[in-house]
């Protein structure tokens, strides 16, 4: 079965494959698209990784991660902002039209959420000319809420679009990650604002279900395994006009441990039942550059 | 130390104590509230368990707990709402003025969140008239959004509230608890909302830390050990008029396994140190009895 034209394969899906075997894997799977992680494209060098991706003839949906802006000032959070625009070159050079950000947890020994909620936007507002110029959109993705303390300490959608909107849409947009965001009683009306806004700037689809693993970090399942209900969300991200790719990310010891090919055809295969008969478009043609994939087009 | 007048140790910090062993520690130690569970007031029946509480002085803060409201209609929907009358009644007889609801997870198979919120509200309102009647509130309780799919489809304290508005605050309350809703970008103004329209039915304090144990409904701990700013949070709850009982209630497999006397006298400490500089109001006077208790009072 060939892998609906929308679908994106999150390279974290297959973690532990380089970017040459993960760009192999994915287009020989017969998919258009590929979700990028920094950690393998550095591997291999920025030049190089451009030539392989712009090789492979796949799009490139996101780069997975920047963020880590709650620290206060300093020459950690200097380091954190470089590392930023180090990130945004390295999605540009890539072609990916969104760079995935992870706002970091509370600093240690810090209680004070407010004041790491506030440092987040601080960071964004110091990066959203570069990101302009790069023709990057910084993504704010908020994470489950039993990542507050220690990975994001942003929680919902809601709280990422007032984080993202007092910047341009072109320059700062959010993640619809269904993982994440699925238990909010808010979501569809969330959805509908990110996507009036022209906010979404990557939709990412995978599962939750209970009971949650000893590392709550590696609680994702595929699309159809779990609980979530991938019509009303899909369909509510559809409703926008959101025709992006939409991409698969699972953290899962299971699942990293099966052969790449696997993982890619049993991630076409959940998509194609729980996800693609929600989908009213095809999305951009496969082979467009990123250049034409403006958020909220 | 005295425990501060309005600490009331809830019965699941210690939950290997009998209800005489929880109450002759408690009052031992100095406290004038406890917090009950249902299963050790019936292990000694009804009648016995109220003369058990009026003999050991304590005022009653709650009682745990009702709910289990997502079934769909049917036999086990009908007997879990028949449960719950029973909860109202045992609330009535051991002087609680407040029935924590924990609403529920997901039903077996389902993927309609949507639908097992609707039926939650429907069975509070079938509910109303009898905790009416028995002069103790619904107390529904947001949990923390990682127990959405299996224990609670209620997961913040916005969502409570817009379950609770239709009926009389006399009747249906809130709980606001630390440890679920700490991380919510919107805690303080759902805090004042409950406030404002009487609604806090309980008030609960315990810490948040990571990493989350193998079990992530045993990851709380004794306020002061974690991340919550209780602070901010009791200073929110303060500035509503809330003078009710304050309760610690600790689900942690190494405080669970410490001596009760020392859980009690921990749990004392730890809320003199963190929770009660931030107290204006004393309370209600040690001694007084539930129907003196009105939420929002």
């Amino acid at each position: 079965m060939t892998p609906h034209p929308r679908l994106s394969l999150n390279q974290a899906t297959i973690k532990y494959a380089s970017l040459g075997e993960a760009l192999d894997v994915t287009a020989a799977a017969g998919y258009a698209s590929i979700g990028l992680w920094r950690e393998p494209v550095q591997e291999v060098g920025l030049d190089r990784a451009a030539r392989m991706v712009a090789d492979s003839g796949l799009r490139v949906s996101s780069l997975c991660r920047g963020g880590f802006f709650t620290l206060p000032e300093g020459p950690q959070r200097r380091a954190a902002l470089d590392d930023n625009r180090r990130a945004l070159a390295e999605a540009h050079a890539v072609g990916a039209p969104a760079l995935v950000l992870v706002a970091g947890g509370l600093p240690a020994g810090s209680r004070d959420l407010v004041g790491a909620r506030a440092r987040v936007v601080d960071a964004i507002g110091e990066l959203v000319a570069e990101a302009e110029s790069a023709g990057v959109a910084l993504a704010i993705e908020p994470l489950h809420p039993m990542y507050a303390s220690d990975r994001a300490v942003v929680s919902t959608l809601d709280q990422a679009l007032d984080m993202a909107e007092p910047f341009p849409s072109t320059a700062v947009g959010v993640v619809v990650d269904t993982f994440h965001i699925w238990w909010d009683p808010r979501v569809r009306d969330a959805i509908a604002r990110a996507g009036a806004g022209g906010r979404i700037a990557s939709y990412q689809v995978c599962d939750w279900s209970t009971p949650l693993p000893a590392d709550v970090l590696l609680a994702r399942h595929y699309p159809g395994d779990g609980v979530i209900d991938f019509g009303s969300l899909t369909a509510a991200v559809e409703a926008t006009g959101y025709s992006g790719d939409i991409e698969v990310e699972i953290f899962s010891e299971p699942i990293w441990a099966s052969p790449y090919a696997e993982v890619a055809q049993r991630t076409s295969e959940a998509f194609s039942t729980v996800v693609a008969p929600h989908l009213t478009t095809i999305g951009r043609v496969p082979g467009d550059r990123p250049e034409a994939q403006t958020i909220g087009s």
